[in-house]
């Protein structure tokens, strides 16, 4: 079992149905069996470059919206990860693999379940506060993390995808989500201290990490051929 | 022919296909017509009052974003009429007499279009400046009247959707348009000088009209039974 | 006494001899016995028309912040007020009468502790949510409202100043000032609940109130010849 | 003569009087000298230390306003270059042989000049674009280039204040000189073409560099004892 914190596990929780849609989905399904078509894999792919883009401004959003150096530096460091990691390695690569330079890349026409996942993350930071912002965040850094994690141990080693797998159950990757739970439950405790579920705040926060996590399987929607 | 200024006509030529999409959606052919059913149209409805609600906070933003007094009041002026005619007569009192609560409307989920759309104005606040965020709201301001005008000439007086075709035909909807259409202008012309056009700005204000097109085109398909 | 709300009596408290260096400053005992020389006014008053334009931005941004519609029309009220009232009739007729046009007034540069006080407000709501901002607009709202109420009481009828203490201890304005405490207070428990002085953000909140108020005393200091 | 692009060449020229009486201020020149008393020296490096914060917290909102990847890249480099080097080593060092722990530094009062100077750079971003925000970032890092430059040619190699100059004359602070140059030049021909003189905007972010030179000026009066 994942153990990215308490935070994470009561949201997850509340988020019911949803979160099983999200880390269920066919998409994943169709990774984890291997039978994902090429193409699907590469209409996700490319959307994710740009997903990815959005996403790691918020992250960045997130040094701005931060209350200590600690907050800082824990968001600054997944900033450069998503800079270098995975927009530069992963993406980069594999699509370069396919054809798809760069350019062509920053080319692609963003999808409206993309701009709708995106600009309502960024948009948390906008309206709200720091917590709303990671509530936002959450889900899918850690909701991949979960699926790499049981994927890792349900697909077979000749997986197609093994690649896309590896990256997200490895050690980097389930060490930042760690970091990245904890970073979560120190920034509730810091702001609404010891019983945050005693504060509406909470359900309002859950309430954000349960739409988040609506709009990846909408997201996921994209990796159709 | 509408006249909403310089900027508007030249970034809705160049949104050419998207802005016909937009313009002469099946859901504003179901208007004129009179022929869309009355289920659509709450489905519609609906959503647009929690678009609305975002629509207003971004014009809001725009308050914040201003370079001169006269701008400020401009936007501000908006978010007034916002703020009490749509969100308070259209409606709520439309919504009232489907037997629609306020606290009803509030509670509704918000489709992944609707979100798309709504917060990519917003970030387009968040990311770029005053222009970027006028370029964003144009085309639902703008479009709505453009829509307005025609339907009121084309459609039938007996049409079950008179009502909403008079708001935005009418002439209180329409000087907004015309100030609007003022406003880009201005606003263009006080930060890009007289040619625009010579900047690369121009050609980034002109696809963010399209992209913001674009998005007006999947909230319009909200509007099915 | 005032009576603007639980939070604004809490938070006053606790802001304690800054509160009293801010309410009690010698600019403000000046203008009460009216023996504060006409040059050191128009001094501030030609800041303070710079000081509203940013503090209007921070109250347009509340409304981009804002959690619910009544939320959203109270900041937006307040908006109006200052563009029209505040900005409008009092500084633009005082300012005109002393020779001052608008494009002077927009011309003049801001002073240090005039750009400290108004980026301090609008970086509560950027780095913050709806209560950061609001912790930090209130010190100004009913600090002028408590100023106007005690000096209208103290001064007599033949102060010069007589107008400025008439505007903030005049109806409107203190009808302003009981809306803002209530809006205050209802934030703060929609989001913290019932008892918000057991969570942390509880006692940031009141610092945030006490820091803005230090930034008033530096913006008195304006007031000099 | 230091060479960091035309942008900065340009609005340097154009910042005239307040660009010399920021980088041949008193404080400059003390430290030039090694007459400035330790005590004042200490005093500048405590609110220098709350000043990085918010100025990588400022640079961390230039991630978030980018508009390539590359842009997104070169400002996350210098929020790591803050939070690591200068955040990290000079001021925690010199921090604590002055006896001055971390938590200490974090309870500091944030001084009137500190608190104008950082949030007048952070509502850039927020009212404005990336240029605007990188036009009110450039005076602190391109002068901090500038002056210690001059003092490590100017100093005697005895000077007390050897280790800040030689911070701010290393090669690695003056890379990240010429890369912010880079930046804004290429930011700027993005935006506004090879012309950028031509339009207004121009004037308004040269003006906005003379500003944030300003507040630099007014920061420097920190030190003293």
């Amino acid at each position: 079992m994942t153990n990215y914190g308490k935070c994470f596990t009561e949201w997850r929780e509340a988020a019911g149905q949803e979160w099983h849609d999200y880390t269920r989905h066919e998409f994943v399904e169709g990774i984890r069996l291997g039978t994902l078509p090429q193409p699907a894999f590469m209409n996700y792919l490319v959307q994710d470059y740009m997903f990815l883009i959005n996403f790691c401004r918020a992250w960045a959003f997130a040094v701005v919206k931060a209350g200590t150096l600690e907050e800082m530096q824990a968001c600054s460091r997944t900033v450069d990860t998503l800079l270098q990691t995975e927009l530069g390695a992963l993406h980069t690569e594999v699509c370069a693999k396919a054809g798809l330079t760069p350019e062509a890349l920053a080319e692609v026409e963003e999808a409206v379940p993309n701009v709708a996942y995106t600009r309502y993350v960024l948009d948390s930071g906008l309206s709200g506060d720091f917590l709303d912002l990671l509530a936002a965040l959450a889900p899918c850094v850690l909701g991949y993390g979960e699926i790499g994690l049981r994927l890792a141990k349900e697909s077979a080693p000749d997986n197609p995808y093994a690649e896309w797998i590896a990256t997200y159950a490895g050690e980097a990757y389930q060490a930042s989500c760690v970091e990245v739970g904890q970073l979560l439950d120190s920034a509730v405790a810091r702001r609404l201290g010891d019983h945050p579920e005693a504060t509406p705040r909470w359900t309002e926060l859950s309430k954000r990490f349960t739409m988040a996590t609506r709009l990846e399987v909408g997201f996921w929607g994209l990796g159709r051929e």
